[in-house]
């Protein structure tokens, strides 16, 4: 089959074999796939993220001497089933799965392993048991972004909002809008979402933030606190921290940058008591100044991902309305175009989210 | 009165002014005061704890330039009352208090303002409001180790243990031994605790852990494994990230040395979904590496003092004898010994607290 692979570092067009599906695995065509910046950081960085999997004690299942098909985004249709299936959705039924692929021989990551090849390729292989049919007629753009969007719901659930918090989006990349999206859902308002970015301020709105600054002129600290303060509020009151008078309403803000350095922006400007919620993926070394967050007593919650019900949960909230991530996609391409739409996700005016479909 | 006196990086024993009470304060004599981590830091490294407190945008009151008498673990007896004040209390009653002194001019904190001297005087002055009495007979150097035990039952309540979790205090100083006795307290079991020094690993038994290692030899997250294991738990099914099988219980580790390095070891040791508690008072720049963080979606909780209720529960369980700090009490030093008492405490085989009885 055809396929963009990545190749020694390179992303090259090329025919590889076809997946192959085992007991209980169904073999898909690509419809649609998402590039997701963590391909964007494979590409650029695919020894370093081997080598931090493998220091954390994880199996590695991405030989760089081999070649890898990226792509865990993705809606696809069902071609044929492996042996011992159930065979319960026709063939051509439009289909998501959460990227994980499972055989005899263990769990792999459909897009990051060499034999889990991904949606950047003409055919995949999935599991059965993972298969969710694409309801309501959802178009197949919208389905493939039900892994992103997914990724929004698990932080948003996993920051266990109360409804009398005031959450603050710090990044409007596609984790970000995903987040917005997220609570504009659980109606938490108001929604404070902050990027350098005019194009991703403007689609920040679109999906649903009440509250949109630009943090080179307004710090988005400084908006919560507009939002927070109740009535009465005495900023200067050192009683504050005793429970004494009115108090702030509680914080939490998502860090969805993911580069070394926000963090401790957050210890800096946030609140005491403030809870941050991780979803930025920084994969590199980065430096905190944790007497910052002892002061205060932030909560910091990392997440990454999302379970197999979150998952199902977000293709539903799409295909009802819920969720509507359709601004998000910039551009389509075919797998000639992957590389070049590599480099054109460095531009936040021009691109968000571009879909490849290796059928074309 | 007589004190010991940080004076211009020094620590030095002379006459300074008695403090005065102003409205609603209360002057106390010092029976006995703890040293604590803290002011061995401030001592070391005043200037930039200065320069910390003003990057927070906090109000330092520290002026380096003039007198500070150090001192907030404090046991004290009432000498006279100030202006506006109720005095339910006879003078000569024995008395605690959180460390905080306002005044209509703010609040600062005992110890660390120049107008707010601390224990390692003769007397100081309180807030009426604050005081309360040492119940049930208790010993003075027990009920002077209210301030640090309270550190513990603080950092864990603020764990919100739900009783099936596993608890792992890293580091067995007097905060990591202060959360042993709260934990013990709790009956949340079994406590797993780790120190490289054989002193304070003897402490932590007495204190209440029921597992104690030695990290040099023995590592606590494969202590906690052991621990947290269900029977037919298997560590190398793939599928336990999907809830499939028996789980892990949940750690919840309480990082009590505060050095840089810790928290990213923690991250590297740590199992899926643990919760990081942090006691220990980290004042320099730390390194990190999140993407551990994220890939197991931990949760760091940030923890400092503690409510005035929880001070006030903490004294009470003392009297009670539910917590027994006395274990911890090494030496007791009169003002001239305190320089010294500063550099002994450097050895945790011979130390953990010492007390300070101004009044010798």
């Amino acid at each position: 089959m055809r396929a963009a692979v990545y190749r020694k570092g390179d992303l090259v067009v090329d025919q590889v074999p076809e997946p192959k599906p085992a007991d209980g695995q169904v073999l898909v065509k690509t419809l649609a796939c998402g590039i997701c910046g963590s391909d964007l950081h494979a590409f650029h960085h695919a020894p370093k993220m081997v080598e931090a999997i493998e220091r954390q004690g994880g199996k590695n299942l991405m030989d760089l001497s081999g070649d890898i098909v990226f792509g865990h985004e993705f809606c696809a249709e069902i071609l044929d089933y492996g042996p011992n299936t159930g065979r319960k959705l026709a063939v051509g039924t439009r289909v998501c799965s959460v990227p994980i692929s499972f055989t005899a021989a263990g769990m792999q990551t459909v897009g990051y392993a060499n034999a889990a090849p991904g949606g950047y390729g003409e055919q995949m292989v999935l599991n059965e048991a993972l298969l969710l049919p694409v309801p309501n007629g959802l178009p197949t753009d919208q389905a493939a972004l039900t892994e992103p969007m997914a990724v929004g719901w698990h932080a948003v659930q996993k920051a266990n909002l109360k409804g009398d918090e005031v959450p603050v989006v710090i990044g409007c990349g596609p984790v970000g809008l995903a987040v917005i999206a997220a609570l504009k859902l659980k109606d938490v308002r108001p929604i404070i979402a902050a990027d350098f970015s005019p194009a991703r301020r403007k689609l920040a709105e679109i999906m649903g933030a009440d509250i949109v600054v630009d943090p080179a002129t307004t710090s988005p600290y400084k908006s919560f606190l507009d939002a927070a303060a109740p009535e009465g509020y005495d900023a200067g009151n050192p009683l504050n921290i005793l429970g004494v008078g009115p108090q702030l309403k509680q914080g939490v803000f998502f860090e969805c940058v993911g580069v070394p350095g926000v963090i401790q922006k957050m210890f800096e400007g946030a609140q005491r008591g403030t809870r941050i919620v991780v979803v930025g993926v920084c994969m590199e070394v980065d430096r905190i100044e944790p007497f910052f967050a002892i002061n205060k007593e932030l909560n910091l919650q990392f997440v990454l991902g999302y379970t197999p019900d979150e998952f199902a949960q977000t293709l539903h909230y799409l295909a009802e309305g819920k969720i509507d991530g359709s601004p998000m996609v910039t551009a389509k391409v075919g797998v000639d175009g992957v590389k070049q739409a590599f480099t054109d996700l460095g531009n936040p005016e021009k691109h968000v989210k571009i879909l490849v479909e290796p059928w074309r």
